[in-house]
């Protein structure tokens, strides 16, 4: 396909050592020729691909200097977006880059929209589109375990399964072509019944098996919302400082390095946890008690992990056992806190209220238990599930939908067959969840949304 | 010199496309190749410099692939450092950036200190101090001049002129040198005044042209403290919005690339205003009938450009007169606003009140009159200055500290030479000239300044 020539700020904006324009696009080299010196007086058109260029971007119009760059060319298909790509490294302080950009810009480049490098790649063919929604969850990721989840969807890894489900679809489809093709033999239906279920059975669970990662692929693409409750004085506010504490290099341990911490976010051992409104938590100190157990059943409601806090030195509540009653049937850890202290509570009674809610006892004050603690929230979200490292996760809402709506097309043909249905309407059937599946990979999919999804990226990606 | 390898983070923190872990050092390539996997397969040793390669970075201990990559390879000398130079391209985001860089330093690297490569660059010879600190000031520069100053300093302009003086001394001590070495020629003192004085003068004159661009200098590097003052209701806020709506895009005036404007700095046709305390501005309406004009002045005396607003709409009160009586001997720019209105207003008194001070009558309301506001500013601190472009500007207050004591020095040889004081005490102070001029280029610094200096670089730099 043939594009105009786009350019964009490609590096995070702030002062720092380096920043990069990047241009991309047939015009790319001719613009930068336009614009740049090198020390050793040759074109950038002369330069070999995937070469570092050192020299001055000049006004051509003043001939005045307005840089000390690098210049990296590289020759489309190999690159990025499959064109050819400039990138700029100048100095990274705000006039410097922007001076940049605007130079290139005013020299036949246009301001690229958000995610137009990343859609290029896309429409030159260069990654499918559940490659590029992965481009984005990698740069947006908040630990390890979710980074390793979007480089394997950036690999392909999501794509290719999805696309080994589709050939097996397809070779159906082609099986049941034959049969109205031909529709004199007609023994050919019965048998195309039998040899089709085992096959629409197997996609059905391999759909299945996806959208059992979801959760977990979620939780690690969006952070495990999580909220702390319990009584006043329990502790709530020690339990949070801990975490936070323990776990502020969500971002980096590395000193000095930590400029931009996510507050918000605290890597529990790979679980990202996203600590509702801390300041909120603080204040809401008797959200029970205030607005009645029903009323904060719904505030509840929308966390993905409760924290329930007790004191270990007091006598179980109203307020305690009504807190229970507000968290049934969510996730919920029960945190005993204060074993500094002598006990009061009676136990066995916290056990029989918590019923499956796993049991934690804590001194915050002495630092005790918080490992346990850890350990019990990462468990409860990676229970059983294969590593990382191995396993193909969904994450991705877009993803989620269109595979729940694949299942429900996939099971819909599978009935249809255990029934007996018309091999035509199951057809219909087939044929809507091949397409679903398409969807995911960008095989069929509307242009519109095509904008809508490269429009949540990051300039100059 | 031999140093270690290092490592940091070059581009800005934050989210973004691109993402540069920079190393340096004997080891950097060594240590990159451990990581690294190229497409083709071959090490980066075997790459010739200034080359590009994309691959991934493996972790060597588990084998899992941990970034997607684009590593640039440059041998010395021709890099920022004079060292080898690996620069690892991968995605903007923190934890992907975090994890290539805890990787690099797993595996032989040394986190670099803030502006530990601009350091190097200059232990190891590539530059001079003066030019190793123009390249903070390019980073951090506010307006189009000020990077221009920026870069002229970082291409050695300054230098180069720094070391003709000091060449120029180097002669005067060179024949001091052979008179003392020679007492038997006992004219040849005489001669030497003769000959040293105009040389001394001139050397002095060129100093003192120096320091008369350093008042702008420093405006363009560090921006121009501005006060907005006047009675209530004369429009001091409108003009404040006016100057951050018209100019607010001190940054850029791309639409979209502006996420990080610099709230506080105002670009007025090249003079970086920084507008002290605007929220203060609103609330100090009555600062001079409040506090008096005895200590309005001392509030003032820190600002260096002073807007006065009066209203063209109502007569002259003795609060105005006090503020004019506040800021006598300022640079101060009298604004006449309400134009709109039915003028009550004494122009003549206006007039008489202002004395110098340039008077430029608005409605702000009206858009009226904010072009000449500007072009009032600028004029006022660019007026029968240079342009930018041809100039030699001395922006930083270490080097005007140091030309101003070169200035005493060279100033106290001259006396003596004029007053027939032995040559011996003469090549005293031309000696201290020619250290302290030197101090500006780094010829002669202690390496706890250089520490200093460096250490307020960013990191990555």
């Amino acid at each position: 396909m043939d594009f105009d020539t786009i350019a964009a700020i490609s590096t995070p904006m702030g002062e720092g050592a380096i920043a990069i324009v990047r241009l991309s696009g047939e015009e790319a080299i001719p613009i930068a020729d336009k614009l740049f010196k090198g020390a050793n007086g040759k074109t950038l058109a002369e330069q070999g691909s995937h070469t570092i260029h050192y020299g001055h971007l000049r006004d051509p119009k003043s001939g005045q200097v307005v840089e000390e760059v690098m210049v990296s060319v590289m020759k489309g298909p190999k690159t990025f977006t499959k064109e050819d790509v400039v990138e700029i490294n100048c100095h990274g302080g705000l006039v410097s880059v922007n001076r940049v950009l605007q130079l290139v810009l005013n020299h036949g480049a246009r301001l690229a929209e958000p995610g137009e490098f990343t859609k290029r790649a896309f429409l030159n063919g260069r990654i499918d589109l559940s490659q590029a929604e992965a481009v984005i969850d990698l740069i947006r990721a908040k630990t390890d375990r979710a980074m390793n989840v979007a480089l394997g969807q950036m690999e392909g890894r999501l794509s290719r399964l999805i696309r080994r489900l589709r050939q097996e679809i397809l070779e159906i489809l082609a099986h049941i072509e034959v049969n109205i093709d031909y529709p004199e033999y007609d023994d050919v239906e019965e048998m195309t019944h039998t040899m089709l279920l085992p096959k629409a059975n197997y996609v059905r669970k391999e759909i299945h098996k996806l959208l059992q990662t979801s959760q977990q692929g979620k939780i690690l693409r969006e952070g495990l919302s999580t909220v702390i409750v319990g009584r006043p004085n329990v502790g709530k506010s020690s339990l949070l400082n801990s975490l936070v504490q323990e776990n502020k290099a969500i971002v980096t341990d590395i000193p000095g390095t930590t400029r931009d911490v996510i507050e918000e976010y605290v890597n529990v051992r790979g679980v990202p946890l996203r600590l509702l409104d801390t300041a909120g938590i603080r204040e809401t100190e008797d959200i029970v008690e205030r607005i009645g157990v029903e009323r904060s059943r719904q505030v509840l409601k929308e966390a993905d992990l409760i924290l329930l806090v007790l004191n270990y030195s007091d006598k179980l509540t109203k307020e305690d056992e009504n807190l229970f009653e507000a968290v049934k049937g969510m996730d919920t850890i029960v945190i005993v806190n204060k074993t500094d202290l002598p006990q009061q509570i009676d136990l066995d009674r916290v056990h029989e209220l918590a019923k499956d809610h796993r049991i934690v006892t804590t001194s915050l004050l002495e630092d005790r238990g918080v490992d346990e603690l850890e350990e019990a929230i990462a468990s409860l979200f990676f229970a059983g599930s294969i590593e990382a490292k191995d396993a193909t996760y969904v994450s991705n809402s877009r993803h989620i939908a269109l595979l729940n709506q694949s299942l429900g097309a996939i099971d819909e043909a599978i009935s249809g067959v255990e029934m007996g249905t018309p091999i035509d309407i199951v057809q219909i059937d087939l044929t809507r969840t091949w397409e679903l599946l398409g969807e995911i990979i960008g095989d069929s999919v509307h242009e519109s949304l095509i904008d809508q999804l490269f429009s949540q990226f990051c300039l100059g990606k």
